[in-house]
């Protein structure tokens, strides 16, 4: 350590939220460059690259073959697939000095589709995955987290080519196997969720969170084993309920409810039920949506979900792919007088205002839970009015459903394991079949087995390798400092000499060589002339998952070896050190 | 290679000149992406791998610690050091969603300066040598000859710091021996060429030069060991002659001689001297420049040299560092009517025109041979004149010399030993000692043993990791394909299984099994239904240096190891391979 490149800061950096974060930049792991742009230091290179070798051994294993694509790719094949503008803001552009356009490459898609379209041309080569540890490049809004939000970040991304769909499960399989021995082997928990493939044109797709408070993601999980995305959870829809029987709907005087919390009120004060409360799921929420369409185009929508239900913003991106969503304006219901703001419902006593028969031309999509047969407070379009008892198929319809509505604890998962829970998750893998979308947009054909030229179909493959890092950082730490697992620490020991005696540093120059010698990659602090208190919180501060102290023991001959996640301090001879770190 | 990602191309790529370039290509290494970008297919990116090990390994020797930088790096450190501006059209500039601007770094002086400032504080913490090994950008003009000039490209860049200028002699000294034994391992010839610093504000560099006819610098060597790039090769002043005895100059009528082959021509024809005929040699070249200067403003200086040499564009730029030089255009001429084009000389039969007593204002440097007592023919700056025996230091004298004219052939050796050559090389590595320019533009202080700030004084040092692994390709091939060297090779052994005789499958299975075993990488040429043709051609091609043909000899028990260098073929037992191979 004397020679070695690190420096300990004992202040948190100004900007850092987050642990793994502060600790990376305090023990000299990574030093900022700019917003979500980090420069790796040695010690936070060495772990990088530990991590980089489990999954380039796991890539390896899955037959998958290694290249390396440049991070500045013209603009063309991205401007085909449509990415160039859709990936708005977020992607860096740039040009030449010829003025030709370029992108610093978020994912590599196209790349790697032409480049197997360049040199592939039969069934016969396939199938075939091939995949690139790089430097990616995303303009974030707001990089935020150290690592676990950079604009430029290390990834594997791996693509799979296939002739067939069969073809396409078997090499989907075969890298979703891979991440999981690749999060075994680093220790990391991971739920594997379903998540929206919809808006990417492909039909399957995974997502591997990392369950941590630090992360970004909420998913969903049953105790019985399900687990999703929230934007991927399906709701379970009710049986439908017969009306035989149910009393027709009522208009009722209802000012100043404009909120589902004073309608509630409301309708408890002055309309109460005789055997229970009304309450906020009674109700019908009718939500007004402008989306804003690819082609520029704004159309109103309306969204009906029970009124203890918010929109999801996550969802309803999904339940509206390839739109740009935000609430109806004034100017939007200035335009609209049918639908008459607080007060909206697919029904007036005019007759329908949405649904099948409305003649408003708005686009009305109910929850699903919203069956035949249930009924409903609402809006009734007339200011200051709310209609009771409104049966859904009977009263009113609508134009289809969205799942547009939140996930709360205890709704049943979709596929009958129990109910769900919400937890916050990070994620650190995802795999993807995108299908035949970017071969269709390319024009990756291959010749099939009676010479027939078909699309080739594909996966693509993410696993994040700094944040990886970053999350390992996160999950082991403790006041101190880091405490690395042994897989990808970024030493294995980490020897201190400590005192005035010249031969406490004898004795550990001795262990350093005898360890070096059992292949252990050693750490070894002989700075001179610094207390041992220096020493052990350093040593605590970089995370090393065993230290040894050559302290004043050595006149004894014997020495401390401590293990960082225990606490634990033991007395080894000197010559004991090896055998004792192999038990 | 059944799985293996590889496809080898008949045809040579359109846009391939040198051998290099067209080989990588067809043998499946690389990949154009865009005009010198490119793809690393698998066989490429293990011989890439290779190399870098190689310098990791010699760099660690060398006391040097391995850091990371982002290739995206914000504006401002390189507008402070100017390099922003300075860098032309050849730097990649880009702006993120804020508008703030970055860069596509093309080297990291201005980073590493910034991380060690922030970092470190004292003499103590020094000497410091990092590196890393990172992909860099420049927008060429002209990329060519594949990886030759790239606009994205691979460097291993280290700087070291160090707070006495002794410290930099040695860092300087370590990284450059740390040079000589990698491109010793690499088995590279190489010419160390004392190169040009001054522009850079350096105090001390050399180049790496690997002679080649493809290289694009041409450099100066002597057979007693001199070698120096054509920029940084000094010329030896002749002795000065005395003045007694030499005749007056004469004023002479010279139509149509602009040139000085016409020039030559008439002088021999119509005033030939007795003892042997006139040649270039002997007359005073006068060139007009136009320097922009960095301010913006334009100046213009004549250049005198002997008529036999030609103003070389590279030395030229080094005796003007930081002006854009062009030649006088006819508007210069005609503000400057003082100057007779065609007919220029520093004296006119009115008096001085260029030199200590002009009165044009215009800058004039000598050639260095130019000395005292040398007599010349050169222009009367009348128009259809020139002046025989002008006597420089008697006749005229010059505000200065000027090193612009080109090296020739038999010119002698700064050092005295013995004429020079010129040949062409390619710049593989660079040392550089800059010293405290980085530090001192972006405020690099350690403080000295006396508690004393002092500026930190820096070298960098740089070695083209893709461009070695092109420049080994072009020394290494044949008509045949590539053929590399043991220390780079993508892989140790290509065993090919030959024939429909599924015994030569199998036999090759077991070499393969035993070569892995005994540490060797294996390319295993297992595709069924191929003649031997394509797969001998293929494995030509590939230019793995040991090749290994199972084929009809299986039968009685033998394979034959061929030797892709020398062409020799051993019939070898199956089972000895292993060992014949090692020995």
């Amino acid at each position: 350590m004397t020679n070695f490149f690190l420096r300990t800061l004992r202040e948190d950096p100004a900007d850092a939220e987050v642990a793994s974060h502060k600790l990376l930049v305090r023990a000299g792991y990574i030093r900022r460059q700019a917003p979500g742009v980090f420069a790796w230091l040695p010690l936070g290179l060495r772990v990088k690259a530990k991590i980089e070798q489990i999954v380039r051994e796991e890539m390896a294993a899955a037959g998958a073959h290694e290249v390396h694509f440049p991070a500045l790719l013209p603009r063309e094949p991205y401007e085909v697939t449509g990415r160039w503008t859709e990936y708005g803001d977020a992607l860096f552009r740039l040009q030449d000095r010829k003025g030709a356009d370029y992108l610093l490459a978020p994912t590599h898609e196209e790349a790697f589709t032409l480049l197997v379209k360049d040199l592939y041309s039969s069934y016969k080569d396939l199938p075939l995955t091939i995949f690139q540890i790089q430097d990616k490049y995303r303009d974030e809004a707001r990089p935020r987290a150290g690592l676990l939000r950079g604009r430029e970040f290390t990834m594997k991304d791996a693509y799979s080519f296939d002739a067939s769909d069969a073809g396409l499960d078997a090499s989907y399989q075969a890298q979703r196997d891979a991440y999981e021995r690749i999060f075994a082997r680093l220790g990391m928990e991971y739920v594997i969720v379903k998540a929206d493939a919809g808006a990417m044109g492909g039909s399957k797709s995974e997502e591997f969170l990392h369950p941590t408070p630090v992360g970004e993601d909420t998913f969903v999980r049953s105790a019985g084993g399900y687990a999703a995305n929230v934007e991927a959870f399906t709701t379970v829809v009710p049986e439908a309920v017969p009306f035989d029987g149910l009393p027709e709907p009522r208009i009722l005087p209802s000012p100043n409810t404009r909120t589902i919390a004073t309608l509630v009120d409301l309708a408890n004060a002055e309309y109460p039920r005789p055997d229970r409360p009304w309450t906020a799921a009674d109700t019908l929420k009718n939500v007004v949506l402008a989306l804003t369409h690819l082609d520029g185009t704004r159309e109103l929508v309306v969204v009906g979900i029970p009124g203890d239900r918010e929109i999801d913003d996550k969802r309803v991106e999904v339940a509206f792919p390839g739109t740009e969503i935000e609430p109806a304006t004034e100017a939007d219901f200035a335009a609209n007088p049918g639908l008459v703001k607080g007060y909206i419902g697919p029904w007036s006593p005019a007759g329908a205002v949405l649904g099948e028969e409305s003649t408003t031309g708005i686009r009305y999509l109910l929850d699903p839970r919203v069956v035949d047969g249930t009924e409903w407070i609402t809006g009734a379009n007339v200011d200051e009015q709310h209609v009771f008892g409104l049966v859904a198929g009977r009263d009113f319809t609508a134009d289809g459903t969205a799942e547009a509505a939140n996930v709360v604890p205890g709704d049943p998962a979709p596929d009958g394991s129990g109910p769900v829970e919400l937890a916050r998750g990070m994620e650190i893998g995802h795999v993807f079949q995108l299908g035949r979308k970017y071969a269709d947009a390319l024009g990756l054909k291959v010749l099939d087995e009676n010479g027939k030229l078909v699309t080739v179909t594909m996966g693509s493959y993410g696993i994040g390798v700094t944040r990886i890092l970053a999350a390992i950082a996160e999950d082991h730490h403790d006041d101190k400092g880091l405490v690395w697992p042994e897989a990808v620490a970024p030493f294995d020991v980490h020897v201190l000499a400590t005192g005035k005696d010249q031969a406490a540093f004898d004795a550990a120059e001795t262990i350093v060589a005898a360890l070096e010698d059992a292949r252990y990659d050693v750490l070894f602090d002989d700075r001179p002339k610094l207390s041992p208190g220096v020493k052990f919180a350093d040593a605590e501060l970089l995370g090393v998952p065993k230290i040894v102290i050559a302290g004043r023991g050595v006149a004894d001959g014997v020495v401390e070896v401590w293990d960082r996640a225990s606490g634990e301090r033991t007395q080894v001879p000197i010559d004991g050190v090896v055998s004792a770190l192999a038990g």
